[in-house]
């Protein structure tokens, strides 16, 4: 065998990768045997981060040009899928640890600290790079989350929240989608019309009904008085401005209405792609709160309320990031604003074939 | 911070794990997106390879005394457990790998030639360790296994071959079992009498049964004589040894019948372990065919009928080792010859006491 | 073939349970494809209900006697793992569901009203059978979960509210527990005794280190006397009154401290099964709130924050159930003070005999 | 609450959904406990096959038409995906049978008789439907599939085999694929000029190697033109109706290239639903296969190999149809004859547009 040639473990690096489990506990007068398992999850966790990183900054780049080409938007939601493929397993091998005995973690937790997995550079370049903004972090113990990490590592952090993120490339496409105003048809109007006349058809069946009360006639139409409230700060530019500037949206108006426009019309071909990718990105949001929920009822299990190896509560703390930390809410948020299928606005037939395919409709002219 | 004190990245050994992804697809113009994926998922397959292997030699030790502690059987079938979770882990993120595309696959496959996952030392050393024999193996293009492996990898597969493996001592140990023969009790003997009064029970009944033609009785007859002689084979010495000999069974005559008392009287608070253990060994073994199957389906994707990087037609290879590179199916096998609770041996007063608790029976000693 | 012989569609009654799927949206003039799905899967719901509430009927039966045999702790562990398991599959299958698109669901949405999910008697008996008081119960709207159900229903749920519930049987066996007190042996006095010394060691460490000044003295100081005082909640009688009047605590002191004790030496042969009873208890809370949190999720999904068909908005409501109706959260939070095992009191021999199987002992005496 | 509105029990219509579990060893003096799982189980299995059938059904609906609307393939896809999903619940809720005693399950067993998994007719409905046709169907002791059935179910699945299957309309709508032969283009010519030029050249590299012995020349060289011969059975006819004659192909030639092309060319957009498509009947194939080995497993651990209460020996028939019952095999071994991209010839630019979105298109030539 040629000594160039590639060899399994050559190409692996296996000599870095099987020597790097040293146990602390080895000082002890006798190894906890489960220190092993607990270095090694974690170091397969930091591999998986390691994936996860090469996949959002594949993708960040594939957005950051002004005129991403369709097709690309297919590998972008292969890649999310496997980013989140990837998160399900990093979720389902915690149930792994679970088979360590507090009483076992107990005994060589002392000599960890004041290590932690707050110290974890990847995953925050992961919630960064996904677009998890310094203001929207919980504190811990009132100390930015960059207090815990070296001078080198607070640096490459800091340089990943100045960089473009998903959430920003995501937005910045969503806004150039051109397909919402055209001569014949205005998205905005229409999908307004629409929910005013399914609106008022409610109202005027609650009016009607003659087996209502007063009392109850005017509770159903302050719900449904609330209800166009909620719609109406879609399309009003200063109270939406107002959800921005209070943090409670995170995507400009515009994005948020052409993510409006890709969940109605989903079907059409030139969205199928476009409305899985938004599919993706709520699926990873909901899948980091998975994996932080899970984690936190790992922590109560090994130490119970006790002070994480890292100082802090760990069972607390991981709960309530759960949906603080939240990137697409927005996107998960407008689901309220879907109406059903046969209340929606039909497309003009001209708008339909931009949508479609090239082949569809050049036969179409041809007949 | 101290510069003693462990911090997260020192203790894992970040500066390893994290460096040691090197692309053979960067000589390339474009190195190839998704070469990352096949290494890290490759790199987390051998983590996980040496995580189980600590677990696998931690229960070889444990096994490999004359007295084994019945407190240890509780621990060992927790680190059973364990492989066999990891195991699980294993086969499910398979499925990240399917994301990847075969053209892509093909694109850097050239360059891994002649590197392998043949070559993978670990994966040898956990069949080894569980107890495969070179014997058993499949052989690939007539070669042995080691032939793929440098000279240093191959002497310590062959060490692993010589030392005691995890079937040889769970059989010494089911051998020393020492419930099966006492002064009022033939475990042996009453199991044997309970299959024969059980099987000519249900032969009167075909016997007697005025509805059935006479072929139809020499049938069924038939069919019982069948079931007779394989009830046999396991309580004649010789026709056991041949089987022995013909490699068709792999633990002692006396073994398996430890493990049929085992199976059969598995409420019994000392059985209870023991009886978790050999079911978690069973499952191991299912778990191996799970993986090669989802392997072979893989490779079968990745490049169809095509020749492996390693040489081998990969998906046949790994389909055929399926069953025939099995350990503990001799433990498997044995659910045959399980019979109802009803039609079993009531275990005599004294010996019921012995494999129960101390508590219990000083209690029932004391009214 | 005789008619009174078993076939497969008679045994399973297919004809009952293959012809109860209708849809409302069969009215339309296009039926909705999808509510097929969102009927079958709800069924397949009930189903598995209907096999939980089988598993804890039986398992307080066995424990609603004074003296459960100990040999039935491992059955009623294997049953509770069923349930566990059974939970995992309907997590699971939430997923299936996604598939449906919101905007068919909200075509036929409007025709299940007012039918919900909260109507659903078999979720109440299980919550109620698990032990889930009326007065931890979340109210909605207002209103007690009992309001949205029939007649006949209520009656139902509020019986089970009246008989033991698991909890109340499991509380019980604790008490009875015999072995925390013996001639020779107090466990809450040597458990008090290893925690002191534990953390008087840890006041001296502090008190000694040069490194630290005054300020950060007191202050770790002042976290371990905080420690102190909880574990002494733990052991002050009216303390812990207090803890349960107020409702922070579900189980008695004497309960407590002997999931303790099985927790600290849960090694010990007769201590096993009980352990991963425990462990199983909570592993149930876990899964009905990971349930919930899916459910929740789903919900968002498929409705936003739209009022649910049941008149609840179901994403808040489950999420707020999520922990609040915990059943088992005293005994995963005792996992707190569980201290290392070289920290642990050794048992006296006498105990640790009673607590190891007869024949280990017998054996013992002989030599 | 009105009469006429639903309710949650009325709509699921739970009266008969769970009054439909009689336990046979109620007979018994104490029942079998495990029997109810037993029965539930399966339950939950046919109500999962009756939504597998409404969409196969579906989709057959939707592809039996001459001209499938391309956004129909999108809906297509998800539905597949849905089948899938449930396939995967369906395999792991075995895990939950598992629990059951092998003991118990003898105690009960011998009632069931003759029932048998073999007389599910949903199931035999689902593998006709997908196109599993009689021919390459396993034969049970020389007996049809159909001849444990009763009359009115034996018409039933055989009316399935005389209709058009899930099979043959994907070949239809492959075949009728119109990209493959253009004016400019000819896939089939160019496919394999790029096979041969990829050959051509990897045969010279083998003549030219210095280092090769003339034996080993001769060896590589014989594995290509044996690689050759392969990818020529393709594109001749009279080999291919061969092949299709014999049983060793299911699909026509004509629909095969198109498989090749979608493949190849899966990221021009009208070609992404369709790999994914493809993919999905692969998937499908491989849970199907899953599940028998799943089933397979559990029958040997719940009786050996005792003859099944159908009167089979369920494993290893289970074993034996794993890959003989595979319908889409063809489409999975045509991932044999995918090249890299690299080699891969492009697409004439005419036909590219017609592949994309008209969107794209129309701007091009609006430039």
């Amino acid at each position: 065998m040629s000594k160039n040639k590639p060899t399994y473990n050559k190409y692996l690096q296996l000599n870095k990768i099987l020597n790097g489990q040293k146990r602390l506990s080895n000082v002890l007068k006798e190894p906890i045997h489960d220190e092993m398992l607990f270095i090694i999850i974690h170091q397969v966790y930091e591999l998986w981060f390691k994936q996860i990183i090469h996949e959002i900054q594949s993708i960040i780049k594939y957005f950051n040009v002004n005129d991403v080409k369709e097709t690309r938007i297919n590998t972008i939601v292969s890649r999310l899928e496997r980013i989140n493929d990837i998160q399900k397993i990093t979720i389902d091998q915690i149930h792994v640890l679970e088979s360590m005995t507090p009483m076992d973690f107990l005994e060589f937790r002392d000599l960890l600290s004041p290590a932690s997995g707050f110290q974890s550079v990847q995953f925050r370049i992961i919630e960064n790079l996904l677009g998890l903004k310094r203001k929207n972090r919980l504190k811990f113990s009132k100390q930015e989350y960059t207090s815990f990490l070296s001078d080198g590592d607070k640096k490459i952090v800091e340089d990943c929240e100045k960089g473009k993120t998903l959430l920003d490339v995501v937005e910045s496409w969503l806004e150039r989608m051109p397909f919402l105003k055209t001569k014949t048809f205005n998205f905005w109007k229409s999908y307004k019309n629409s929910v005013y006349r399914m609106l008022d058809n409610d109202m005027q069946i609650i009016k009607d009904n003659p087996n209502l009360s007063d009392l109850s006639k005017t509770d159903q139409i302050n719900t449904y008085n609330n209800i166009l409230s909620d719609y109406e700060l879609l399309f009003d530019d200063k109270k939406y401005k107002k959800l921005l500037d209070s943090g409670s949206r995170k995507i400009s108006q515009k994005a948020s209405l052409s993510v409006l426009f890709i969940m109605l019309y989903r079907d059409e071909p030139i969205l199928q792609s476009p409305y899985r990718l938004l599919t993706k990105l709520i699926d990873i949001d909901h899948s980091l709160n998975n994996w932080r929920y899970s984690h936190a009822l790992l922590a109560k299990r090994m130490i119970g309320s006790k002070i994480g190896t890292g100082g802090s509560s760990g069972y607390s703390y991981l709960k309530k990031t759960m949906e603080k930390h939240n990137i697409f809410d927005d996107f998960s948020n407008l689901t309220s604003y879907i109406i059903p299928k046969s209340k929606l606005f039909i497309l003009p037939d001209q708008l339909k074939s931009q949508l479609g395919y090239y082949f569809n409709n050049k036969e179409k002219n041809e007949k």
